[in-house]
């Protein structure tokens, strides 16, 4: 009942359920209820629907047909985390494209663990899904085999795999520190800290090194203070956050840029505590857009990494694998370019456009 | 990597990966890695990972041993919604207790689309999960009948239905109303918009009673104004936000309660567009903590759904009903408690507790 959103808001395209229940003034699955069981719609709401439906020019489309004929085939996705929500977004954006295309999609968090990602695996396998789309968090180059020696394709996002023969779709990390840094940079920051742990992960790994092109690019007048931290969560933004504070005022960063979101809300809320003032004193952002950081006192400036556009062009190129699977297959590698949000933590409130 | 809830924070229980990892200074998949593949792991990380495991007393649980032996089994989740968080939580609850009984989760949105729900439970079904747990949009009795057929429980959840004879978690929406209404007459208020639409949807209609039910208790005092809009998303919030907006200084209520967090971001936008004052000359909320709302320019006050408590306490179910399957089974309704959650746009950045 909460369908809805910005990236298919301004989309072109034939029109659809939610097209004619707005029309219509009425929920998705009233329309949903007209078109397969008409007998439990008032007469009144189906004509409202109905002549939506005309003057629309609505048709079912494929989906609708497979699915009411019995004949959709499905597509199991496998990612590492749902805590953080750049998976549900990958989720409901490839859920939105293979429905288009009649399939179904089932999701699967592996819950930061091997083992787990690889039971997954296995349903998906002995469900007899036609292929499946893995986020992996490290290289699964053995389990993937697997599922493809019984014939199913599979697709990798977010992880940029060396070993794998395989599609893969990844946002550009770099870039993703590259603009955060810029954006800071812009502002007139120029005593900058990088707050990061786990420089073995790609995206941190990555993003580090878009940062520190951002600061070279910038001459000698911006510094940049790499801040270790214990871990990619809130403990660790706290530890960093009271390492921050605990600083003479003159030696202090003046931007503070955290490589997740959730470092970040934890690096503002101990500033804050300390009587520090975000972002006149210290200006603080993410860099991965996780809605699971937005709770704070201070909407936090981040970097968007098109979950969404993710999930779309990982079945893109899944149902491009099953087309030619008689051979002929050549693997793409998607790049996609992450966009900056900037809110309050780093431009106050007074200038947020609302 | 971004693991790590406050519902597990303050868990007792047994040390798990997540605790060894924290202690370790790692990541839980490098946690993973030592108990799966040690040769992957360099030696200093693997004998940290080791002190942390003695030092703790950890021991692999019996999903981590199901999952080596291949012997864990699944439960099928099939939700309406990934747009509205609520799902999202209920998703990572149910996981983690399916987990910690050795069986995996799959999960699917049926995207606000009967068929297409429909279309998951065949799939989980013809897949042979042992149990399915189910958030149906509306009564859904034939397509929970069949699945009960092929021998598999159905939990409810989140629905209140009236005819199929199953094990049901919900959350007291009516209660939730109360509180949300309560918050605001506690503040002051004394001239309340209640915002929405679709009272056929049972959420809305219970909400609409418990707010009712806190004015009529405030006695003459506070006034409530209902007021009807065209959805519960952001569309039907700016359409709401304007209408407030236009209304002479004078008749404009001093507090307005959405029932959806999407419509009360849109109110906000609309008002402050306007140049009315959030929360000093209106204080705004919103009523299902839906995380899509948070990106707002003002941190949004609204009521907890327990979505966590909901998946953890439908897994219990399912389970207690596998284990009952040779007879004397008895369904349960389990009610959970809704709870308050004070941001900025009720009381004010000032009073807002870091």
């Amino acid at each position: 009942m909460m369908r809805k959103n910005g990236a298919r808001g301004g989309a072109a395209g034939p029109p659809n359920m939610h097209h004619v229940a707005e029309l219509a003034g009425v929920s998705v699955a009233t329309v949903s209820n007209v078109l397969n069981h008409p007998e439990k719609v008032a007469g009144s709401t189906r004509s409202k629907v109905e002549k939506a439906i005309e003057q629309l020019g609505f048709t079912l489309n494929q989906t609708a047909r497979a699915l009411r004929s019995g004949d959709a085939r499905s597509i199991g996705l496998v990612v590492i985390d749902l805590t953080n929500s750049l998976f549900v977004d990958v989720a409901r954006g490839a859920q939105e494209q293979a429905q288009s295309q009649a399939f179904t999609l089932q999701l699967a968090s592996a819950n930061n663990d091997l083992a787990v990602q690889d039971a997954h695996l296995s349903f998906f396998d002995s469900a007899r899904v036609s292929g499946v789309i893995l986020a992996p968090m490290q290289e699964s180059d053995e389990q993937i085999a697997r599922v493809r020696r019984h014939g199913r394709p599979v697709v990798v996002v977010n992880f940029d795999s060396k070993l794998t023969d395989s599609c893969r779709v990844l946002i550009d990390n770099e870039r993703a520190g590259y603009i955060a840094a810029k954006h800071l940079i812009d502002l007139g920051r120029t005593r900058i800290a990088f707050v990061a742990a786990h420089d073995d992960y790609q995206p941190v790994h990555d993003r580090r090194r878009g940062v520190r092109a951002a600061v070279e690019e910038a001459g000698g007048a911006v510094t940049l203070i790499e801040l270790d931290t214990v871990d990619l969560d809130p403990p660790g933004g706290a530890d960093a956050g009271r390492r921050l504070a605990g600083m003479p005022e003159q030696e202090r960063p003046d931007a503070v840029l955290a490589v997740t979101d959730l470092l970040a809300m934890a690096i503002i809320n101990e500033l804050t505590n300390a009587g520090i003032s975000v972002p006149e004193d210290v200006a603080v952002m993410g860099c991965d857009h996780n809605s699971a950081a937005w709770g704070g006192a201070i909407p936090l400036s981040s970097v968007s990494m098109q979950g969404e556009e993710m999930g779309r062009a990982a079945v893109d190129l899944l149902l491009g694998e099953l087309r030619d699977e008689h051979g002929g297959h050549v693997h793409r590698r998607v790049l996609l370019q992450p966009h900056l949000v900037v809110r309050e933590s780093t431009i106050g409130r007074e200038r947020v456009p609302v």
